[in-house]
Parts: structure tokens; sequence; C-alpha cells
């Protein structure tokens, strides 16, 4: 069995330390792939520290924005070759026969296994991407166009889709007027994105201080949440606003600046419950939509759309040791706007 | 100018009493309407009550669900003629230029002029249909096919378009797992629009005492709310839920009822806000949408579906004398399912 470097939380509230971990052999469909780069998002930190209602088995290995270089394929593989550019997000197997999985929905898939705090289909727990190797079935491997770095690539894997998947469902696109709520690691894949899609992008963050950013990033418009004159011009602007925050939202001022059959998409998942009053959504028939990162063909496609349109994530590359630090910075939305961690530093 | 005999509000906590109200000539373009029947909408009692906010001016002549005869029409009028049956629902009139009325919208438009409980384009409070006769523009008067009784017709105006227009914006039809939460108005024309759009049809109820009746209206499944097994079982069955009710709704629980991609649209107007765990959406992409009666094209097309599948409202038409008993039994939901004025005995 092959042995992989990594960095574990041994509790959780301790810290991530240096590990090493087994990776099976590649089985006859199973790609075993050199991880590069992965992101942290995050729910690493959510899910390791069982903020979720997740109960790790510990020590746990995070990380579901992989990004890599195929090492080995099992004898039966086909879709890619060894020294292939790689990526693997948020899950790696499914039950493949819902019609969930038949649609290209795995995500949603009953028998979705998360990359990480799972078990996989040997019996074994799953071990995320914060390590330098990772064994994953062909189907649920997707390919990194050249023209992306492998670094700004990572976050795609979970930010990118996760903004992706309402943004092209949700219609974004010439004509549409779209906000994205924060300015974080999935925000700022949002407005580069709904921009990229041909949308009018703004941004409603907590502060002016990325207005900077998000306007270099293709945000057409920028408004701090506290300007309470702005959302009053706002009043039912938008054909689709996307929040990427996970604290508490006023949903009743936000669902007031959709305009007629206008969507409120909940990317950021808040930990407590939301409250609306029913004539926000009434009004003028607006909706309030869930979704959750996306499938391996949409993955595939973000990629490759990402990759025309010329970008990956904004990334600042860290080496292992400076996990920690990160993960501090996160939690403080310290960070412009996704870590990576250099997994030849593990 | 005309007078019409009514039943008038006095104030918030009055009863209803015969009085006479002045009714324009028909202008160019409006039609001049012998009202046969009148609805009672459990929101004529809301918003004569001032329980949703509103500040009627009393005494208030309330109902907006509208069925009679042309008795004579303006210069200009191309539309209707003398003998003509005809219906009016939630409103009267619209600004006609908005992107909202362009649409077949009007109910959302920002100049919409409720049926009564508002001012009209003459200046004067519009009065609502428990009186004899009234004057409406051409454009907000619909057709009430022959083969529909005018009593059984004039509770489409509101209660049927506010549940056609969410079950087919919303894809209700052939294969498609369609529950109807509350049999009272609104859901017993949900359940009967339902089954003929052609989807597999549940009811979910307060008891089972209307469940003889469902199955009569089309239903397929009937269940209680209070059965907490049906709850488990039922769990990601259907695409599209609608809410007739006002009451608190354990939102998480109906949510949960929700297939992929399913939607719980609320047409019944709940008036506490109302609180759901984003996890709820989030898991297998759910929404929650919000629904308002509908357009003067759509409350046409539905008038002619539910004449071409051979239904109306289930009524039990009652005289004028009898409305305020009548207002009691809506408010304890012992009606079934819709009260209808005979306004010969105004």
């Amino acid at each position: 069995m092959p042995t992989a470097h990594a960095y574990a939380l041994p509790s959780a509230d301790g810290e991530l330390v240096p590990t090493t971990i087994e990776r099976r052999e590649p089985g006859p469909n199973e790609v075993f792939i050199a991880i590069r780069f992965a992101g942290i998002c995050h729910s690493d930190i959510h899910i390791a520290r069982g903020e979720w209602g997740s109960s790790p088995a510990y020590p746990i290995v995070v990380g579901h924005e992989i990004a890599g270089v195929v090492e080995a394929v099992g004898t039966e593989v086909t879709k890619h070759a060894v020294g292939d550019r790689v990526g693997v997000g948020c899950f790696v197997d499914s039950c493949r026969e819902c019609p969930a999985c038949l649609d290209g929905g795995e995500q949603f898939c009953k028998g979705n296994i998360p990359t990480y705090n799972s078990i996989g289909r040997d019996g074994l727990p799953t071990a995320g991407g914060y390590s330098t190797h990772i064994t994953v079935d062909e189907n649920y491997v997707v390919r990194i166009p050249d023209s992306l770095g492998l670094d700004v690539a990572a976050p795609l894997l979970c930010a990118g889709i996760t903004l992706y998947s309402p943004l092209t469902m949700w219609g974004a696109g010439p004509g549409k007027q779209v906000a994205i709520i924060g300015m974080g690691g999935l925000g700022h894949m949002g407005v580069k994105i709904a921009h990229a899609l041909g949308a009018e992008v703004s941004v409603v963050s907590q502060s002016l201080k990325k207005q900077d950013d998000a306007f270099r990033l293709g945000a057409d418009h920028y408004y701090a949440s506290s300007d309470t004159s702005a959302f009053e011009d706002l009043k039912g602007r938008f054909d689709l606003i996307v929040n990427t925050v996970s604290a508490d939202l006023d949903l009743d001022a936000y669902l007031g600046l959709l305009a007629l059959d206008g969507t409120l998409v909940l990317a950021g998942l808040p930990e407590k419950p939301m409250t609306f009053h029913p004539l926000s959504l009434h009004r003028v028939r607006r909706r309030i939509a869930g979704t959750k990162n996306g499938g391996i063909r949409q993955t595939q496609e973000m990629l490759d759309f990402c990759a025309k349109h010329g970008f990956g994530a904004e990334v600042e590359v860290i080496p292992a040791e400076k996990v920690n630090e990160a993960w501090g910075r996160v939690i403080a939305s310290d960070v412009r706007y996704r870590f990576v961690i250099d997994t030849s530093t593990l």
C-alpha cells in the first residue's frame, strides 16, 4: 500500500499535525494521483471540528479541492493517463444507479461518498487532499485544462463549482442582474463566473475593503451591506442573488432586492435556522433555493469554462507548516481569496 | 349613476349590513355587470377587518370572486357584449405599461388596483362583489364559458387562479407527484386542477374528515398532517407541494417531503414569519416559492381549462342574510368548500 504524507487533525480542539496515511493501490478502474495543491475550504474546518453535526473519526485528514497529476492507473482505466493533470472535488464515489447519478447529479445521490469524513467502497475511512497522494475511481476524477495552473485550479473543485452550478441553473447571463453576497472564497468565484457568463454583477459585502478587488475580478457594482440607502435603491433589482456567507442573514431585506421571479440561492450554509415573512415571496413571486456543489459532468464543464475565460481562483499558496495559521485566518475572513497548500511541503 | 344593493362592513369589529352604493356609468371602454354570484374568500375577512396591515375605509364592500352577466357596455367596448357571462377577480385595473403588465402579470404591477379596498382610476374607492352591480374596464373582465354555472365559476376568479398559476408554473402534470396542503377553498381547487393536469395528487390535511371528498375530486392519496409515520414514508416524494393554509407550518418537515429540485409554493399566506433550516434546501436542492393569484390572460386560460374538464368549485350558495354566519364558518373552516352569495338576495 502506498504511503502518503499528510496533515491530520487529531481531535476536535487540536491543531493539525504532520502524519502519514495509507492509500490503496489503484484498482482496475482507479487512478493514483500525486496531489500538487489542496485548497482550504471553510467547511474543512467545520467538519473536522465536528461543528456541522459531523462526528469525525480522529485523526481526520480533510481537503476536497484537489489538483494533481496522475501517477499510476488501473488496468481498465480509459479516461485518464499517467501524467494527466487532474482534479478531485467534494466526493469520490456514488451509487451510479439512482436517478440523480444517472442525470449527472451525483452530489445528491444517497450513496454519495464525500472525499473525507466518510467510508469508501473499500470499507476504509476516506481521507482528503491535505496529503501527497490519493486513489480515486476514474469516473470521479476530472481533467484540468493545460492553461490553468494547478494552484489556481484547486479551489475550483469546490468553490468554483459551488457557484457555477447555481449561476448557470438560475440563468446568470447577458441582460441579467446578479448579486453576490460575500466576497470570500466562494464569493470571489461568483464574481468571476457571473461576469464571464455575461451578467451585470453586483457585490454586497460587509465593508468596502474588497471593492477594488471586486472590480478587478469583474464586478460592475459594489455595496456595503450596512448601507441602508443602497438597500432602498436596489429594491426589485436582481434576477438572482447568490448568498455565499454562512453568517445570519436578513432574508426579508435581501428578498426585497429581487425582481419578479427572482431567486435567492443559499450557497453559503448558515448554521442556524433562517426566518422570512411569506409576504416577501408573495409580493412579486420570488424564490429561495438551495444548491450543493455540482456533479462530475458539470464540474468538468466548469473547469473548461474557466480555462476558456482564462481564470482560476485568487490564491495564497502556503507551505504545510502554515496550515493552522491559515485556518485561523479563514475563520477571521483574512484571506484573498483562498489558501492553497503546496503539498510538496507536507 | 347606477345604484347597487350591497352588503358592507361598517367597522373592523362590526357585522356586515345591507346598504346601497353608487357605481359609475360605464365609460367608453367599460362594462357594466349585473353580478349573479360572489364567492366568500377568507382574505375578504382579513382585509375588511384590517388584519393584514390593511387600513380599510369603512364602510367597506368586499368580494373578489365575481360572476355575472353584462348589462351595458361603453361605446368602445369590443371584448364583451350585453348578455355575455363574465367574471371579475382580484383586481380591476393596472398600469398596462410596466414589464409585468405587458407580460400578462398584472397582479404584480405596482399600479395594480384591487377589486376592493383601493382607489380606482376615477379617484373613488373600489368596492367588491358583495353587491348587485359593478363597472369594470373591459380588459379586466374575463369570459365565463357557457358550460360553467355562474355559481361554481365565481370562486375560480380567486381560489381557482391562485392554484392554477403555481401548478402550471411549476410543472404539475403527468408523471409528477403533487401534494396539496389543506383541503379548503384553495386546496379543493388545487386537487381538482392538479388532477386535471394529469399529476398524481396527494392531500395533506389536518384530519381525515375530508378524505372521501378529496378522492371524489381527484386525489390519489390522502394523509393527516398529524400522521408522523406518513411524513417518514413520504420523504423525498413530491415534485411540488402547494401550501394553501395560512396557519403556522413546519417548513422543514414539508421541505423534507420534496424530491430533488422540488418546490414548495406558499399559496396560502401565513401571517407570521416562517422559519426553516438552510440544510432543508441544500440536501437535495429544493426551493420555497411565492405566488400571487394570476394575470388576466392566465385567468381566462384557467376558466377555459376548468370548462374543458367539466368542473367549477364545490360551493354552498347562501342568501345575503347568511353572510355573517358564513364568515364565522369560514374562520372555523366549516365550509365545503366555498360560500357563494346569491346576489339576487341582496
